[in-house]
C-alpha cells in the first residue's frame, strides 16, 4: 500500500516553520508498513493545494492531508478537499453541541462564532476523533480515491495520526505476512559516535540484512538497526538478533532501547531498590527535575528539589558552606559534593544529584571555561564526583549537563 | 521570482531524517525576496524525480533539487536532469584532476574510482564551487527551464544555497527596487486563537496587502503580518504600519514581537523595576526554572527555586502548614498562596511565582480534574492568584502551565 502527503502552510514555504510533521507522519508510516511515495507542500491557497492533491490521488490514488483545518480564514483545506469530491459542506449539528460543551467545561466562556466552521463536514465525511484540539479530522472516500485531512498543529496531527489514521490503515491491508521495514534503537550515552563506531568496528557484516545507523544527539548516540523488507512474521526476530550482537559490546554506555528516557530508566532503578531522589541544580536552572516530572508516577520515586542558582541559594537552603564558597568557588567537585548532602539531608532522602556548572556564553575563565560542569551523585552509601567539559552553546551545555546527571545517578544504582 | 524545491532521498520519505534542507532553503529564499512555490520530496527513483522536476518546470520554469549527487550508486539526479535537457554527461577532465589533488592533499589516498562520476557534467551546465565537499553544484539552463542541482548534504547544500545560488538568483531579478516578502511576529498569550480571531475580525482587510495569520502553540497564539512582495524599500514601514492597528486591540495578550520569549520579557520587567525573583513549582517539576535559566543573564533577576513536588517538600522547604494542605488539600489557590510566600521569603526576595497543578494522566477527580492549575504571583506589594483548566496531555498541561505562571508574574510588573 502506498499513499502521498500533502502538507499546507505558507509557514513551511517562506521557512518560518521547521516541517516536523513530515518525518513524524513518514516514521509512522514506515512502522505501519505502508510506503510514502512523495510529500508536497503547498501554500494556503486554493489552486495549489487542489493541485497537489488532484495530482497524488492520480498517482496513488490516498492522499493525506495536514494543517488549513484551523477556525480562522486562511484554513480552507475542508473546502477544497469537499470540492474535489463534490460533497457540499453540511453543519455537523452534534459536533456543533460538543465544541459548544467544551469551550463551556473549560470554563472559557460561550464559543466564538469562528469555532463554527469546525463542525462543518464534507457529505459522506468520516470524522476522526481528536482528543488534542477542536478541528476533528476527516476521511472522505469516493471515485476520485481516498483523503485523509488532519490538522497541522503538530500534536493534534500526532495524535490523530497514531491513534486513528493508522489504525485504519492496517485494517485496510491485506492481513498476509507483508514485507515491511522495521527499526529497533538502542540508546547510550557517555560515548562519542566516533568511540561507538570503533567498538562495533566490523560488526555490521554480522548484522546482515540488518543495517546500523548512528544517530547522535545531545543525550547521546543512538543506533539505529533497520531490517529492510523482510516479512513482517520475521523482523522482530531479526532484530533481536542483531540487537543480541550489539548490546554486549556496549557496556554500561547502552541505558534503554526504543524511545524510552534516560529520566525513565532512573527513576525505576530507584524505585526497584526503595530510593528516593531530590536534585539540587544550578546551571541546569530545574531541567533536570524537569526531565524526572516529565515522566508520569515520577512521584512514587522524585520528592522535589532546590534550584540554587543564586550563591546565597547554595548556602541558606542547600547549606554549603561559605567559606567554601569563596576558597574554591561555586563551580568545584567540592561545591557539587556539599550541595548533593545538602539537598539530601534537607529533603530526607537516599538518593541526590548536583548539578553546578558554567552553560555560558559569559562567565567563563581560563580555569573554569564555558563547558566546564561538575557533578556530585549519591544513591544510599555509593557516591561520586566528576567533572566533565562539554562543547557547544548555552543550550547544548544544559542539555548535556542534565544528561550527565542522570547518568551518573543511573550508574550508582546497584 | 519564483521557484519549486524538489527534495530527493529514501531517508526522508522513510522518516528517518528530519528535512532541515527545506527550512533553510526557504528561508534563504524568503530573504531574497524568492517566492518558493512548492516544495516536493520523492525518493531516490529515476521516473518519481523526473515527474517531479518536469512538473514544477511547467508550473514555474525554475526547479532546484536536493540530494542524489553524491558518488554511490544510488545517486541518480544527474542522469535524470541530464535527460530532461537532452544534455549528454561528459566528463570534466579539469574537475576529475581537481578531485584527485583534493583526495591526496587530505591524505586519502588514491581517490576511489567511484568518485569519477562526480566530474561528470550535462554539456552546457554551469559548476557551482562547493568549498565544503566533492560534489559541485550544477545549473543547467535550457528549453525546459532552469534546473539547479544542489547537494544534500546539509553543510553543503547550505554553503552552495548561500554563497552560489542565492547571489545568482539576486542578479536574475532585476536591479531596481526588488520586490521582497517581509513579515513581523506580535506574539500573545492568555487567549485563544479563536477569541483572538473575534477581536481582530474585518480588521484584515484594513491591513491589506499585508496578509495576517495565526499561530497556535503551546506558549499562546502567535500573529504573523506578512507583507508579499513590495518593494524593499517599503517593506518595513508597512509591516510597522500594520503592527499599529493590530497591537492596540490585543491589549494585555500582547507579549513581545519577534521570538523573543516570554521568560525573557518577564526577567527585563523585573530587572527595570528593580526585583528579584524566586519560584516554586510542583506540577511543573522545573520547567518554569528552566525556561528563566534559557535566558543568558538570567542571574540578574533570578536566584532560584524549589521544586516542591511531594507535599512533605511544600511543608518542610516552602513552609505550607500541614492543616491548609490537609484542608484544601496541595491543589488549591490558598495552597499556591501559601508556596509563593514561603518561597520570597525563604529567598529572601519581593517577586515569586508558584504553580501547583494535576499535570495527569492520573491524579484526576471530579472536582480536580486532570488540566486544573493553580497560580499565585507577587511582585512587591500587587499580588494575584487564579485557577485555570488546561486541555492536553502531561506534556500540554505543564508547558501551559509554566508559560501561564510566567504571565501571571508579567502582568504584575508595574
Amino acid at each position: 500500500m502506498e499513499l502521498e502527503l500533502v502538507t499546507i502552510g505558507n509557514e513551511l514555504l517562506l521557512g518560518f516553520t521547521l516541517d516536523t510533521n513530515a518525518v513524524e507522519f513518514a516514521t509512522a508510516l514506515t512502522e505501519a508498513g505502508v510506503r510514502l511515495a512523495r510529500t508536497t507542500t503547498v501554500a494556503d491557497d486554493g489552486p495549489a493545494i487542489r493541485d497537489a492533491v488532484v495530482d497524488g490521488l492520480k498517482r496513488t490514488g490516498f492522499v493525506v492531508t495536514t494543517g488549513g483545518l484551523g477556525p480562522t480564514r486562511d484554513d480552507i483545506t475542508k473546502k477544497v478537499v469537499a470540492d474535489i469530491f463534490d460533497a457540499p459542506l453540511e453543519l455537523d449539528v452534534e459536533y456543533l453541541e460538543k465544541l459548544r460543551e467544551r469551550f463551556a467545561r473549560l470554563g472559557r466562556g460561550p464559543m466564538p462564532e469562528t469555532n463554527r466552521t469546525q463542525a462543518e463536514v464534507p457529505r459522506g465525511a468520516v470524522k476522526l476523533k481528536n482528543r488534542w484540539g477542536t478541528a476533528p479530522g476527516l476521511w472522505l472516500e469516493g471515485a476520485p480515491g481516498v483523503v485523509v485531512m488532519l490538522p497541522g498543529v503538530p500534536r493534534e496531527m500526532n495524535g490523530l495520526l497514531r491513534e486513528e489514521l493508522v489504525p485504519r490503515l492496517k485494517k485496510r491491508m491485506d492481513g498476509g505476512d507483508a514485507l515491511v521495514i522495521r527499526s529497533k534503537m538502542l540508546r547510550t550515552t557517555g560515548v562519542s559516535e566516533s568511540a561507538l563506531a570503533d567498538v562495533l568496528h566490523g560488526v555490521d557484516e554480522q548484522l546482515a540484512p540488518v543495517t546500523l545507523a548512528y544517530l547522535p544527539n545531545p543525550h547521546g548516540a543512538d543506533l539505529r538497526l533497520t531490517a529492510w523488507n523482510v516479512p513482517a512474521s520475521e523482523a522482530e526476530a531479526m532484530l533481536e538478533r542483531s540487537a543480541g550482537v550489539i548490546q554486549p559490546l556496549l557496556g554500561s554506555w547502552f541505558y534503554a532501547e526504543g524511545d524510552t528516557d534516560l529520566a525513565e530508566v532512573v527513576l525505576n532503578g530507584l524505585q526497584q531498590a526503595g530510593h528516593k531522589l531530590a536534585v539540587a541544580e544550578s546551571c541546569t536552572g530545574g531541567l533536570v527535575g524537569q526531565r524526572l516530572t516529565a515522566i508520569a508516577g515520577a512521584s512514587a520515586v522524585f520528592v522535589g528539589g532546590v534550584v540554587a542558582y543564586d550563591d546565597s541559594v547554595k548556602e541558606s537552603i542547600l547549606g554549603v558552606p561559605h567559606d567554601l564558597l569563596e576558597a574554591v568557588g561555586a563551580v568545584s567537585e567540592e561545591v557539587a559534593e556539599a550541595m548533593v548532602d545538602g539537598v539530601a539531608a534537607r529533603f530526607g532522602v537516599d538518593a541526590a544529584v548536583a548539578v553546578t556548572g558554567v552553560a555560558g556564553p559569559s562567565g567563563g575563565t581560563p580555569e573554569k571555561p564555558v563547558g566546564m560542569v561538575c557533578l556530585a551523585a549519591r544513591v544510599g552509601q555509593a557516591r561520586k564526583v566528576t567533572t566533565v567539559h562539554i562543547p557547544g552553546d548555552r543550550d547544548g551545555v544544559r542539555q548535556r549537563s542534565a544528561q550527565a546527571a542522570l547518568n551518573l545517578v543511573r550508574r550508582l544504582i546497584p
